[in-house]
This record gives C-alpha cells, sequence and structure tokens, in this order.
C-alpha cells in the first residue's frame, strides 16, 4: 500500500550497515570494536547533574522555551573561541548555526547544495553517515585517490576537471573515520587552493580534532581559507557527550542564510536546554582539563590495540597506528573478505565494522575498521588475541 | 559566489515570515499576539530541575551516549498509552518514533513521500511551518475548500479526482493553527473513507489536542483508521515544554521503516537525555494534573480574548471562538489588508501574525492570527484595545 506513494530518492537511502550490526553487539559478553562511542565512563556526570538543575531552576523559562533557529548566541561565542584558539580559524559568531549533531550538518548541506547529478568528491574510504545523508539528494560521488597523507591533489585536479557540475570536496582531515589518517599541513593548502581555482566548496567535517595523542596540532583546512569556500562541522560528541546532540558548522554568511533557512523548515532550533547545558559546562567546569583527560585514557587504548596487532596478527595484514580519534584501519590479504572474518569473529563474540560500505562506489572487501574509544586496555587485548584467532582460521 | 552552487530546492525555501517578525516582538514593551509560545510560567520547572540533576546521577552513562534511531523505548511506551487514553488511537510501539519536535516529522514526511509537482492537499489556510518544510520538496499545493467544521469532502473529493500525483492530505484537525478550528466527527470519518478509496496517506498533525476549554474530546483521525493509511504527528511542545524538542511520529511500520532511514541521515538520533527526561517526567509526576492547569489558565486566556474582541472590535470584524488551542481567527472587511494593520499595530507596541502566508496558494490579505497563550490578560485586553483603535484608524 503505501510503498507505491513514496519519493524516488527512497531507492538511494539506505540502512547503515554499521547501525544494524550495532545491535547485535549490544550483547555485555561481546567484545566491540564497531561503534564510534567515546567511553560513557568519562562523561563529566557530576557536573553534568549540578548544573542541569541549577540552569533550570535559575533559567528554566527560557531554557525551556522556544530559542533562534542558529541557535544560543554565548555558545556560539564559545564555539568561535575555541575554533581560534585550537585550530587557528578566524570565524565571526554570526557564520556560526548550532545544528542537532553534525550529521544534521550533513543533511543540511546536501539539502542546499546538492541536485541530482552534481558531482560530490570524497576520500576513499569515507564516513559513512556522510554518504548516506548525500545519497538522499541523489548526487555523483566521485572518489578520489587517497594516500595516508590525505587526497593526492593531482588526482583530485584529474577529477575536477573531468566534473561536470562539481559542488564540494568532502574530507575530514584530522583522525579520519574509517581510516584514522590525518592531512599534512601540505596536502590541506592544495586543497584550498584547489577549491579556490576550480571554484568547488571544502566540507571540513572535523569531530575528532581534539583528540590528538601524539604530534603537532595542525591548523584546520578553514583556517587556511581566506576567501570562504570551506565549511566546518563540528560537534561536542566526541570531547563532551554525544547524547544532547549538538554540533555545529561554520559557512560563508551568504551560505549560512541558505543553512538556517533549511534548519527552520527542518526542525525550528536545536535544544535550548542542551545548548545552555554545553555553554554554562565551559563557562564553570575545566573544559580543557576534561579533554587532557579524554586524550590520556584514548591514548592508552589506542596504544594497547597496535602493541596487540603488532604481537598477534599475522605478517600479511596491514594496520596503521592514528595519531589521533578513536579508529585504526585494516586491510587484510586480498583474497579475504571483511565480511566473512566478522561471522568466524561474531562467533568468538567479537565484533567490528567491514570496511566495504564506506567505500562510496567501489568497496574494498579486505578492510575493516577497528573502534578502540569504547573498551578498556584488557577487553582490547583480548578481542585482538581472537580476531587474530579468526583471522587464522580463514587461512 | 556561493550562489552559483545552490541546488534548485532552494528557489523554493522561503524564510519564515513568522519568526521573522518574532524578532520584532522580542521588545518587552510590545503586547504580542504573534508567536504560538506557550506559557512559560507554566513550565514545571522545580519538578524538571529535581528529575534532571537525579536522571544524570542515576543513568548518565546512558542518557549521555549515543542511542537508537527509533528512541526510548520507555518513552515510546508512555506515548502509545497516551494515544490510547486521550485520543482513542490503538498504536503498537513499534509504530512510533521520537522526533526533535513534530517540525522535524513534518520535513521527513515531504522527504519520504513527495516528488517535485505531486499533489499535497491542504486546509486552506494551513500550519506556515508544513507549508515551508514541504516546499523544499517541490511538491504541487492543492487548497481544499474549509469551513468551520474542517475540509468540505465534496470538495476534496473533487479536487483527488483531478490529482495525476495525489501524496497526502495534511490537516490539523483540532484548534488548527492558524485558524483555531475544529473538525467534526463526521468530517474526520469522511477524510478517513476518502483516504482510504482514493489510496493516498492523511498526516493528521495533533500538537494541540490536549487543549480543549469546552466541548468534548473527539477521537483522532487516526482512531478511525484500521487500514494504515493515517499518519500521526504529536509533541510534548505545548503540553511540557518546547525548548526540549522532543515530538513524536506514529505510522504503518511500513512507513515508519522508511522514516527511520531518513532519520538516521538527518540526525542519528534525538536527544538521548530529553526523551529519559520527559519520560522521568512522566514516570514521576501528574502529568494529567499539569494539563488540567495549562486548561485552566489558558481558557481564561482565550475568554478575555474574545470578550474583549466582542467589546472593542467593529461589527464588521469576523472572528471565531475557538474550543481549545493557542490561536483565534479574524478576518477583516475585504478591503483592509492585514499587513497595513501590522503597521499601525506595532506604532501602537502590538504585534500579531498576518494571514496571508498561512494560504498556500491563494492569499487571503483581510485575515490574521492572534495567539493568546503567552501573555496575561490585562495584557491581552489592553492589546486588543489597542488593535480595536488601529483598524479604526485604517477605515
Amino acid at each position: 500500500m503505501v510503498t507505491s506513494l513514496l519519493a524516488d530518492r527512497m531507492k538511494y537511502i539506505k540502512a547503515s550497515e554499521i547501525r544494524e550490526l550495532l545491535k547485535i553487539t549490544e550483547r555485555p559478553e561481546v567484545i566491540s570494536f564497531a561503534g564510534g562511542l567515546p567511553a560513557p565512563e568519562l562523561f563529566p556526570v557530576q557536573a553534568l547533574a549540578e548544573l542541569s538543575s541549577r540552569l533550570i531552576l535559575d533559567d528554566g523559562q527560557k531554557a525551556l522555551q522556544y530559542s533562534t533557529t542558529e541557535g544560543y548566541t554565548p555558545l556560539r561565542e564559545k564555539i568561535a573561541g575555541r575554533m581560534k584558539k585550537v585550530f587557528q580559524a578566524n570565524i565571526a559568531v554570526d557564520e556560526i548555526m548550532i545544528t542537532s549533531g553534525s550529521q544534521q550538518a550533513l543533511d543540511f548541506i546536501g539539502k542546499v547544495l546538492i541536485n541530482p547529478g552534481d558531482e560530490v568528491f570524497m576520500e576513499s574510504p569515507s564516513y559513512l553517515g556522510a554518504i548516506n545523508a548525500f545519497r538522499a539528494y541523489e548526487p555523483k560521488f566521485v572518489e578520489v585517490e587517497t594516500d595516508s597523507f590525505g587526497m593526492i591533489p593531482e588526482a583530485l585536479e584529474e577529477e575536477l576537471k573531468k566534473a561536470r557540475h562539481p559542488k564540494f570536496i568532502y574530507v575530514i582531515p584530522d583522525f579520519q573515520n574509517p581510516t584514522g589518517r590525518t592531512w599534512s599541513l601540505q596536502r590541506r593548502k592544495a586543497l584550498v587552493n584547489l577549491a579556490s581555482r576550480y571554484g568547488v566548496l571544502v566540507v571540513e567535517d572535523n569531530p575528532y580534532g581534539e583528540l590528538r595523542y601524539e604530534g603537532e596540532m595542525l591548523p584546520s583546512v578553514k583556517s587556511l581559507d581566506s576567501e570562504g569556500w570551506v565549511v566546518y562541522l563540528g560537534t561536542f560528541s566526541k570531547t563532551l557527550c554525544p547524547g544532547m546532540r549538538i554540533g555545529w558548522i561554520a559557512a560563508h554568511r551568504n551560505l549560512l542564510n541558505k543553512l538556517l533557512l533549511v534548519k527552520q523548515g527542518a526542525d525550528l532550533h536545536t535544544s535550548t536546554i542542551s545548548q545552555m547545558q554545553i555553554n554554562r559546562y565551559i563557562e564553570t567546569e575545566d573544559y580543557d582539563a576534561h579533554i587532557q583527560k579524554l586524550r590520556r585514557v584514548y591514548r592508552m587504548r589506542r596504544d594497547t590495540l597496535t602493541q596487540a596487532m603488532d604481537r598477534y596478527f599475522p605478517g600479511d595484514v596491514y594496520y596503521n597506528h592514528p595519531q589521533g580519534g578513536l579508529f585504526a584501519w585494516v586491510e587484510l590479504p586480498a583474497g579475504i573478505d571483511a565480511a566473512k572474518l566478522l561471522e568466524e569473529a561474531l562467533n568468538r563474540n567479537v565484533a567490528f565494522v567491514p570496511g566495504a560500505p564506506f567505500f562510496p562506489c567501489t568497496p574494498k572487501k579486505n578492510t575493516l575498521r577497528l573502534n578502540f574509544s569504547n573498551m578498556p586496555e584488557n577487553r582490547i587485548e583480548q578481542g585482538i588475541m581472537c580476531l587474530a584467532d579468526a583471522l587464522v582460521s580463514l587461512q
């Protein structure tokens, strides 16, 4: 009955394979490298509990009421300040709109920019949630050859030349999802340069940038752009908590005005109270110290993961050593399908996400993503041992 | 620079004239009939402050974490129970998805159902936020002749016969926005019957249904539908608080599955903590008593408004006496433009929303909407006096 009434775009909108898989991995005995969940034991529960009740008592008539589409100005001011301090980006407060997580910003970018058939350039692989959000607007995805320093500029330029309706280049330059890779400064500069020369936008998605465990912080792509080609997405999901769904988008005013119109129609505004809670947290607590704590804990988990892979994985398995973020990336020998490995792993109560769905066009079936933020070290080590055992059973 | 990159659909997405107007009316000296804001002094501030801090302390690791796209199951169970108790609708829990306000449900309905040029049938006038949300998907709006009992079935059938790609009929049967009108039981039955015969969906938007000040509660359109043609939208924005952005959509499983896919791409899920806060409020406080209190206060404000109009408005102005909700509707003599009246009213520090933008196709310029929920009685009376004075100045 209903299916005959669906819009054509629904042909392109698919279930996220990850979110389906996550349901299976909820059993407590499963050691899961599958999700991208932050460690809940690090949420600042005590501080948030206290400030939430004070906030509602002091300011409840405002916190519980409708508010503006662009977001709570004191929070937007703090975001502008932090983007300057941490990522060297000069953003005016009125170039920032609060979104319901950065996933919402991805959807809005698709809605504002993509006509069916327009080219969207992606790292290969790239974030599945971005692929799914954009897909609803029927773009043509162009996978750009990518190495461990980011997109290869010559390859990108080649694709830009060939494109008929190029719209934007979507990148995650810091500790990418799914690969954990970080772009070099040189590649960042080359990207902005190409965007300006070819008149296309860059969408810089930066949910993990604060979570660096070694090496020097690099300037954001946004900070290298003086002409307004770069749209920047940020979020508190990985640095504070994802449950409140507070992210932001920073863009040239012309574009931000369009994004505001789309948000008006999409949900009027983001939760007033959650914006005020996060604003008050930053105002009254030591946010820097909190992030230092996250870095310490996640660094240990990353080290445990890579050391366990060094110790237990067969020599013909490639994996990287991410400088930050939540993920490492594994390439199995060419003949091995990660979906098969997942079956064997689940038999051993270990879960991960196969890499194939992260490729917008041409899946590499011998790849997989490992998350290390959501488990203590002993389970990480045990999980890698089981995964190594599952690997051996396939060879 | 940016404008040449915009998607074609952006031609159809306009700023809400109301939200622009609301910025002007924020000055404290303005008596505003313009917004649709609930009374903030009735928010259950004390209860929410206490339960919020307890919730975060007891269950913070869950409340602050990512959660499922469909929403927090205990809250969905409570919604199903309330829809049964208040609106006689039998809905299974897995037919309910939590949304970020019902505005988000409107956007998703557009995304899942509308191809460019598809017919969407609307009351005339209808909710501006729905018109704006649907417009992004480029439908053809069909205004159906509507009287004080709802859409006229013969007129609706005529339009359904003429339509080429009829998709859905959007209605607000209880205390409609903007007119305050309520559909009769007979009209509700006729609507479901026509939807079934012509194979189109009904979207029943019911944000105000609990706020009845006189007369008998009528069954929801959803409760009259045994075949799954009716999609129902609800929200806690008017009965508890809008700042948390918690609404829901109830639909046939086939359609709900598609709505879930769209929500995955649009924002992953709605705020975990706000869902759990509202669930705990219903669990531990007396929600029925709270709604009784809202009814008492809003009833007095409605009475003040209509009595003041009786007393002060010229005899050639038509207005209605809404049985519930937040709005009354005014029709001025044919030659008077409500936009002109608004200028005169703003000179007297009184604001309202002209009716024209609420008409999807053919604006009636001599109409306006008055909100009565957001002000104490003395200001309502004073505001109507000033409005009457502004009216006289135009005649």
